[in-house]
């Protein structure tokens, strides 16, 4: 097989050159390059990429760290960050970290030793701090759904709170006169953004109140507990926002143990747009992040930025869509049930 | 920062033997590899992870090749195979071949290139004929869900004829009189064995036909199309076997549709035991792979034969065991229910 002297000797260049050339970095003229394109077509010369890797500190290799590839939000996001890495002919490390920092660090700390050539953080437990540490190892990184970390990397999240506030307007519009939030985890912004999304539209209405609001963790469990809470204080409420799509399934699991009626009872709407809200019985109405989209966004912008063709570090804040279904198809007589003593 | 050099010339040995050392290969004495070692520790030596890839032919990363990780069979056993990958300080990359036989043979040929250490198969597409072609390769490898390949690699897959026993007794154990099959696509064994056990099973009965099964091809829309077929040819079938959880997913939106209830009417059981089947409403009675510990047992097989510690290549078959819910639960009517002219 040939090898890198037998290019040079070929091309009648160094070993120098050809390596440059192989590996694009340092001037090489253009009449030099072609001489030695044209040796390695000859050849057949295969560079090696574990070498080449040695050579260029490249792996052809990116790393996505998330929380974890069971919750049903990660699927179709790593989907669509391979399917970009495999059009730019590189592999995707998948990394399930929990949302512990110190597998987060470890994972870090092993990627950079295997010169990975960038990494998106669809985790939740880096501070900024860890974030200017990782910039000073010069490791292009993208983090998904962050708060702007002042300029240190590209942020992709979709508009939380602009979402939130076409969920209240949602529910507001087939009738409900008293709509309960089911928050998620509190320091995340996409929690802190849905929340604020909420309050703010409903702030005007004599109805609202603080404890209209309960915590869910953003699990289905907690969207349970949650739900069972909020009616304890409010049999009255008729609609619930929740903060993510598993809550939403959570509320509904709640309702039907108590025999309260979805959507004519409590009409209820989510937040995500992933593939079990087409499977709930009703099915959910949900904002949808365009999540295939935010991948694939996330992976180009990780790429660019390997490439150097990418300035400025920004957040790239993609639309959200309501998608209406079952779970808050009402009938005219809303209003008129509202006050029919149903429990 | 310390070199290899510097480790040889402080342990008074060659620099070969520091790399035997370092790599676990070849002889060498105790007592020098303990000198090799604490003067490793002393001067901090850190070997650099690509040189010794280069070296070594190893990476310490191994490669997983399914169909697509938004199948919701698949993140669960990334999540296990990712997790023993991890105890052995390994990383995993992640492919979506969408079963298409071309995106997989190119993986291959671009995984081998970067000395992955070896592949997991839980993708259909690859022949026998490929797969002796890898082992030519000396690339250890395991399979999932396929027939046993002639001893040529490890095989783990659930005991798929058993299952489907268990799933036609239970709905004769609670009184279903006329019971149908949604098959999956038709060469994957898993498809097959299931076919194949709810053929046996059903044989002796006089209502068995083989009009009673209709494909669905795995998916959820399959299973609802292959349902309004087996009802329209056999309105008082009052029992559906499906040969995975979409498709019966499927068969439940189905029967929604055409005001059929469920269990009282028709009652349905699936097969994978995949998050989902909690979901649905009536909850979804299925036969559960251990999906998780195939995960698990095909990466401990795949280190195993890394580390040459493995001498047969065998078929390592996993219990089902049948999990029951709202969707075959039947009050005492249910005999009578039969033939009470539903449709």
């Amino acid at each position: 097989m040939a090898t890198i002297k037998d290019v040079a000797r070929l091309a009648g260049v160094s070993v120098a050159t050809v390596s440059r050339v192989l590996n694009k970095n340092g001037y090489v003229n253009q009449e030099t390059e072609l001489r030695v394109l044209a040796a390695i077509d000859q050849l057949e010369y295969q560079p090696n990429l574990v070498a080449r890797t040695l050579a260029n500190k490249r792996s052809g290799t990116i790393a996505l760290i998330l929380p974890d590839i069971t919750n049903p939000f990660f699927p179709e996001l790593a989907r669509a960050i391979e399917d970009v890495a495999r059009s730019h002919q590189y592999t995707v490390i998948l990394c399930n970290s929990d949302d512990q920092f110190a597998r987060e660090i470890s994972y870090v700390e092993l990627l950079a030793q295997k010169y990975i050539e960038g990494i998106i953080f669809a985790s939740n437990t880096l501070s900024t701090e860890d974030i200017i540490r990782l910039k000073n190892q010069k490791l292009p990184m993208v983090v998904l759904d962050r708060a702007l970390d002042y300029g240190y990397c590209n942020v992709v999240r979709c508009n939380n709170y602009l979402g939130a506030k076409l969920a209240v307007d949602h529910l507001l519009s087939i009738g409900c006169q008293k709509i309960a939030h089911i928050s998620g985890a509190a320091p995340f912004i996409t929690a802190m953004e849905r929340l604020r999304g909420y309050e703010d539209r409903i702030r005007t209405y004599e109805w609202s109140s603080p404890d209209l609001t309960e915590p869910g963790h953003f699990t289905l469990e907690g969207g349970r507990q949650a739900t069972l809470e909020l009616l304890r204080r409010h049999p009255d409420l008729d609609g619930i926002f929740a903060g993510n799509d598993l809550m939403a399934i959570g509320a509904l699991k709640a309702l039907r143990q108590l025999g309260i009626e979805v959507p004519r009872q409590v009409s209820i709407c989510g937040f995500d747009g992933i593939a079990l809200t087409e499977i709930t019985e009703p099915e959910l109405t949900t904002v949808a992040q365009p999540i295939y989209e935010m991948g694939a966004t996330a992976a180009k912008l990780l790429f660019a930025e390997i490439q150097g063709t990418l300035e400025n570090k920004q957040v790239y804040e993609l639309d959200v869509s309501l998608i209406q279904r079952a779970s808050t198809e009402r009938s005219g007589d809303v209003v008129e049930s509202k006050d029919s003593g149903r429990r």
